[in-house]
């Protein structure tokens, strides 16, 4: 059996590969890394990653609703699933790009659950949730500003509970849909995976972004699909619908508590955090 | 040529990579694994996966029936081809989540198979099973709360034979697609492979949900595609219609001889069981 | 620079990384290869999976077909995308699984440009290309018993030249996209990048797969796409049909031209071997 | 914490892995590489893969076309979505097969944005393009070759602004997407992360295909997605239409100005090329 020795700190740049020991928890306010240019330059990585989401993402929705309205061929455009994989397959790519720079949260829902686990700071979590909405709001800024005449007419790729579903069931699909996506993000960083293989950290943004797509596959036709409070914050700031900001709370308060169930899910389930302070932890899965 | 020396048991932990062994069959009956909390976590894990998976996927499902019949658009929503996507997708991200875990079923006949290799001990394959069942039927239940007006309108995203297809071409569509996953997830995490290249358990995932996606491409028109008692059964017990039970049968009796015939191909012709016995064995491929 | 001199022979299950140099070439009879089990496994394996693509992807053009026909909704079925989707799926699983037992040919040309670069033995390569064959003939007839109705009324899955081409366009088609598929395959398994980075074969399927749904989305419309003369010759043999066994020589010409340009082309332009010859070679890319 | 010591040039078959120093920037001349054979196979590499390119994308779009319009099933055909799997399966299919034989360009802006990272001398910047652009011309030769009565009709898969968008619309949609796809082939082939984990060089293809898929999603409603000027050149000498002639400035400027934001982004901001040289540098992310 293995055993509980050497660390693995990938993301700081040393390897001691095979086994592994949690990092310690993330200072709740560490005043050093504001002193450090990685930590400006990760905030602006966030803020780039984001308004490119945003803009490539609700570019493909506007540009869809606008092709399947106005052209004689039923089909053309590309789908509600051209929709989900242009959401799914930003993240993949943009999670890729960014995960050595930021860790490629995205996202604010992400970045408070790893915020929970205390894999970041306070100060780092709030500054990415300032950056990720800035972000969102440039992104969706652009499309109106490529799209002046149909941005508007077609939503504006803005969330919001569609005819026929109740507040609460958009909460629970927002629930379970972060759930997903934060499970997805715990399992692919588990220090404890990258222990015994070190090109999990490369090939994680494949499922996550995979899970992006999957959710919204299900969720498009109930509430657009958030499960990213930036995405609908930006989209509502630019869009400036009453509606929209109406059930704004519900892309807040779902992401933000789907992302805290994975949390303990994964740290008290799954990594069995509390019973391994017992002792009578490890043993062959 | 190399040697036939060195133990790899990827699964547990432990990495001693070039050559391998196989490792001893699985008891049928382990005792000692009750005693452990990773057993129970395997268990919690499998009946979160499986939840999961019927969540999205069936949420997909009666999305999809919803938005083609009432929307103008006669290609709204994500087609069938969204739906094998769905069905496939989760199994790769749900499959790269739990594989550390619980190994990664989320299927009774991937279970099934996996025992008759004797990969995993009876007790474990028959709690797994029972995890799969409950999950798969809350994740139902999820839908139902989630889409009242819709679910049982839209069939419930319960397997069933459709018009046209005699009940012998159901089973042998459900046996020869389970045949096609059980055989991937067997070449997927091979021992001998795992020898040769360490990273094979990381991208294993992807094949394994691909092959899901695939035979959902075929059988959708035949019998919804089943390959999983799990799914069809969550799906029977929360619709609750005569026609879903009449044909439960197929979804569990196709499914268990496809992983059966999967197993013995794999064992007993791949890996040449009986003639290693025999001590003719191992060459260049 | 990198020296010229360790082996890398993947295959043989023996791995000493860095550098490399060719294997020789494979004899043209290899008498001694007969009396193993591992080639007669490698033959069986041939057999399953070249019977498991056809199952499944015509199985899936037949649904697609009936659906798209007797549905009200003129989306019905998984699309033409989804039918691409299946044959590169396919390939991608059925690569993954079997090439550590045959090397994953499952297509007499991609047999006969392995051949040509002397990768495999004469015996080999013919005895490949019959187990191919059968294989596809079976998969053709088990989806023809599944769905005797509509198998022959839509047309068998059978590759013909569509109405408004001429055998030169359809010829040319087949060349070129046989020509995509094997340089993939070479490049992919180039024994010169397996020596820099040794995981490339476990990944190597993805690429090759995806070449295969490539080739699909353009030729459909030409040709229903061949670039597999099992396949073509395989779905000819169950549907029976004059027109299909006219056009039948254009789909076995067609991919052993590609391939014999990709052969070429790999072997003499790319990794050089007649100026290496001259030894003015290698230098950084 | 790491040391900045070991030298890791994956590229140059030299692997000295864990930590990374900058590779010095490529001379702008560099008459030496004139004499290797290695740099004119890396020329024929790029000219056959934008061959490829195009052949396959541009048939795509005509048979498209071609089916939509003149079948009785409105849905016929691959689709928008098929059409921006086409672009971006290509470039990840070709970018895997041609990474170690030129690096993988495929695309003038891709040169051009590494040329000003200084990453490949003048001379071979200039040489690539102008292999690119023939190659794309060959490309599209042969699928006006194959598909004479239907390529002038359905618009020979050039790029042109579409009604209702501005020049300046356009040319920030290329800006932006092509933005997109450097900034994804500088994070993919970042030294410092090969340092980190060799294998990044084999998975880079993907996420490098999947950003082209994201653009084009996105963008083939307002341009048809150039994001490459020999893509849009090749069409345009081909189709040989005025209108696309007229646009086609903004085919090759967007994408420039794109690929340049792209390459300052990374090396100024990301890799902070100006602060390092101040010494103030290198913390965990």
């Amino acid at each position: 059996m293995a055993k509980d020795v050497e660390v693995v700190v990938v993301e700081q740049g040393v390897y001691s590969a095979k086994d592994y020991q949690d990092p310690p928890p993330a200072p709740l306010i560490d005043l050093e890394e504001l002193t450090k240019w990685s930590f400006y330059r990760a905030l602006i990585a966030e803020f780039v990653a984001t308004l490119l989401f945003l803009y490539i993402t609700v570019l493909t929705v506007i540009g869809y609703m606008h092709q399947s309205q106005t052209s004689p061929d039923p089909c053309a455009g590309v789908g509600i699933l051209g929709i989900a994989w242009a959401f799914g397959g930003m993240i993949f790519v943009l999670v890729y790009c960014t995960a050595g720079v930021s860790g490629g949260h995205i996202n604010p829902a992400v970045t408070f659950g790893l915020f929970l686990a205390r894999k970041v700071s306070l100060i780092r979590a709030v500054l990415y949730m300032v950056a990720q909405c800035l972000g969102a709001i440039c992104g969706c800024g652009f499309v109106k500003a490529f799209q002046k005449a149909y941005y508007d007419r077609y939503g504006g790729g803005a969330n919001k509970l569609n005819v026929g579903y109740s507040k609460g069931t958009g909460l629970g699909a927002e629930i379970i849909g972060t759930f997903v996506l934060v499970y997805t993000v715990f399992s692919a960083t588990d220090p404890k995976r990258n222990a015994r293989d070190s090109h999990v950290p490369v090939l994680a943004p494949l499922p996550i972004g995979f899970a992006v797509f999957m959710v919204h596959l299900a969720t498009i036709p109930v509430t657009g699909t958030g499960i990213n409070p930036a995405r609908s914050f930006g989209a509502a700031v630019i869009y400036n619908n009453d509606k929209a900001w109406d059930d704004q709370w519900i892309f807040w308060v779902g992401p933000f508590i789907g992302a805290a169930i994975a949390a303990f899910y994964h740290q008290f389930i799954l990594r069995a955090a509390a019973i391994k302070a017992l002792g009578s932890f490890r043993s062959n899965p």
